[in-house]
């Protein structure tokens, strides 16, 4: 229990921090009293100290030296907000081992670094408050590990990556092209320079890594999660979708089957008329399953400097909360015990209905062998679309298929591209059917 | 602190204390795992200690007598469950105060009581969990209190009430009139024997008052709040939205206006590519602008037994955490302080857009008329939908208005309403516009 202000420590005051920093000193006022009690924005540490972030700052707050961030004795809680492995690891680390909370939005750090950094957490009897490393204002985690505690989380599909987003509903609206779209985010500042963490779904990876943490107990596990990103969707492949009534989204999909955990991301086919498959732009969303509350969906912003900065302040304000009345440990680490019996589905077992792009030359006979060979390995076909016909050349042929499993599609798509007929690789996309 | 089982004891074994049952018994090992320490449902009390629930209750658990829970040394936690305003406020203020903690699903007790109960539970120290009694299992309480602790809620529009959902949307897909939809909504227990509550808006505003408390500490404010019904809503207004582009949902709406508080519940449309325009049958679905998260959507099941019960569970779970940690007041009364600065804005200060239905004889001169006094009352009209033509016959005239005042629209219909050539009152629906 602590009876004067609660302080807090930023390290990092870049996009994030400074919307960090803009709520704790512009509302200091009504955070106190909603509270009871003061909360103190006492350090803010950064190797840029010049650069105008539109705030004024009280004198001697900021320091190039993230140490006097750890080492100040009044400091309670030090949020992380610089990203990436190193330093911030070692940052907090050392912010655990000085006895002080740790909030961080740093997701590629939890979701390979997490059973290190809660371990020790542990130990020194400290919490780590992660709400804005996964859907930004969403609050998640909150939902996940308080709300639903009463439920076992049967299934979880999330738009958890905005940059992914922007350009798969600027290919849908628009019909331009995967790079169109991408340069188009580039120059909104919606995507970095170098986008592979977003585009080849690395990110909602490590986002889902953290998901299955709390959803499952799993223990963080993205080194097992089927990672696949939208850069081979084409605006064709969009158009037969539609046509089909499906949009397409980069999903982190998790799901609870036979004991297993599915656990993947991938471009997903999505019925057009889910509540999903209409969230936009950079807007993120989770679904979840779950077998008390049945479907659930939470829609808002996954990322920029106020709408994230709000979930680290939520973190702050809980752990706040917990050390002024000397609740240590009133939810335990991720608020789900590890489960080892829990493994992670192997993405040949998994099972699916599939979206195939096909480019087959015109002749005859020509959807006779594929559809034989399909057969033969098990999968039904539900709806097929051929058009263009141009003699001789190759024309895309699209199928889709009934629920099969992966394994099957591959062993399937290996003999059907080696078929004289088909002059090229064929795209698949899994869907999530309607009716299944 | 409490090292032994928090006890929790059950009052009113209905539909939703089943579902609590239920969680509580069928989960009893995960959620000790997920929590350290054991919940032990220790009693219910229903006055029907014999009807089949579905459910294997130990021995002795049931009791006909409340007073055997309230007057238990061991129960912790009382969990009111059995609706309606008397015994349930004399039970819930018996429980407090024995110094027990209490969770309740009941809006209407809250929406109209809430002052006498959360003063009683202040000073007897002990919690009042509510996060059932506004939209079943969307944690709409948890995310405003807890997780957008550090924004102003500048809007809040909810929709609330399954029932009258069920209604629209079943007149939206298929057609049907207002009570060929409540039948089916009756027959398929969506519905209650006298549904008043739900279709005049009234369980809309018990929840909205609760929110408005939530929100902007408003004190609990029902009887201020404007509430309108849809049972006057008809097929035909219904086809005029589509051709708008709109749909019809019946909506409970907070807004922070200059200083004032807009409140109301009544049908409103909406524009049809909006996410909570798709929100259909019994689902239930918050949407919330806040200055720090923009805007934001959470969508779930807003009724029934497991859903319900999975929101009483992780209250139960919130406040046994903090009896476990000796974290009493952990959050202070609703979270937000009583705010006697805001008021709630009279009805015919508010501006909306309009739809407006006219029944106009098919004469010459019908439309000057009516624009006429519509333009001389400062309403400008954005867009006409003239169709039918039966000579001298009563015909639909609708428009949509740009931006007017609640107090010009209805000076105006009520000169409009005087004009021969008008047959009948003029309809309006209020419009959440796309473009003002």
């Amino acid at each position: 229990m602590k009876k004067s202000a609660i302080s807090v420590g930023i390290i990092g005051f870049g996009t994030v921090g400074t919307g960090v920093a803009k709520i704790l000193l512009k509302k200091e006022k009504e955070l106190q009293e909603r509270l009871g009690f003061p909360l103190l924005l006492k350090r803010i540490a950064d190797t840029d100290t010049k650069r105008d972030r539109g705030i004024r700052l009280p004198a001697d707050l900021l320091t190039k030296d993230a140490d006097v961030v750890l080492n100040d004795p009044d400091i309670d809680i030090v949020v992380e907000l610089i990203g990436g492995i190193h330093p911030a690891k070692e940052i907090i680390l050392k912010a655990i081992r000085n006895g002080k909370h740790v909030v961080t939005a740093n997701k590629a750090l939890i979701a390979t670094e997490g059973k290190k950094i809660f371990d020790a957490a542990k130990k020194r009897r400290v919490e780590v408050g992660l709400e804005a490393a996964v859907a930004g204002s969403i609050p998640v985690i909150k939902i996940i590990r308080e709300a639903l505690v009463g439920n076992t989380i049967e299934a979880l599909f999330g738009i958890i990556n905005g940059t992914s987003n922007y350009i798969l509903s600027k290919m849908t609206e628009e019909s331009v092209d995967f790079s169109t779209a991408l340069d188009d985010a580039k120059a909104l500042g919606y995507a970095e320079a170098d986008p592979k963490f977003d585009i080849e779904g690395i990110d909602s990876a490590h986002k889902l890594a953290i998901l299955l943490s709390l959803s499952f107990g799993a223990p963080f596990s993205f080194s097992k999660i089927y990672t696949e990103g939208i850069t081979e969707i084409t605006p064709l492949d969009i158009q037969f979708a539609s046509e089909f009534g499906y949009k397409i989204k980069l999903l982190a999909i998790a799901k609870l089957v036979d004991s297993e955990i599915e656990a993947r991301v991938h471009p997903t086919m999505l019925p057009d008329d889910s509540l999903i498959s209409n969230v936009n732009g950079v807007f993120n969303a989770v679904y979840v399953e779950g077998d008390a509350i049945g479907q659930a969906l939470y829609y808002g912003k996954g990322a920029g400097e106020m709408p994230t900065g709000s979930a680290v302040v939520s973190d702050i304000v809980d752990i706040a909360r917990n050390i002024r009345t000397g609740a240590a440990e009133r939810i335990r680490g991720l608020g789900m015990p590890v489960n080892r019996k829990l493994s992670i589905r192997k993405m040949e077992d998994i099972s699916s209905c599939y979206y195939l792009r096909f480019s087959a030359l015109d002749k005859p006979g020509v959807l006779s062998r594929i559809s034989g060979i399909l057969g033969g390995c098990n999968i039904s076909i539900k709806s097929v679309i051929q058009k263009d016909r141009k003699k001789e050349k190759a024309v895309p042929l699209v199928m889709m298929t009934h629920k099969a499993r992966e394994k099957d599609i591959v062993l399937a798509l290996k003999k059907i591209n080696k078929l004289p007929v088909v002059s090229g690789k064929t795209l698949f996309i899994r869907v999530e059917a309607k009716d299944e």
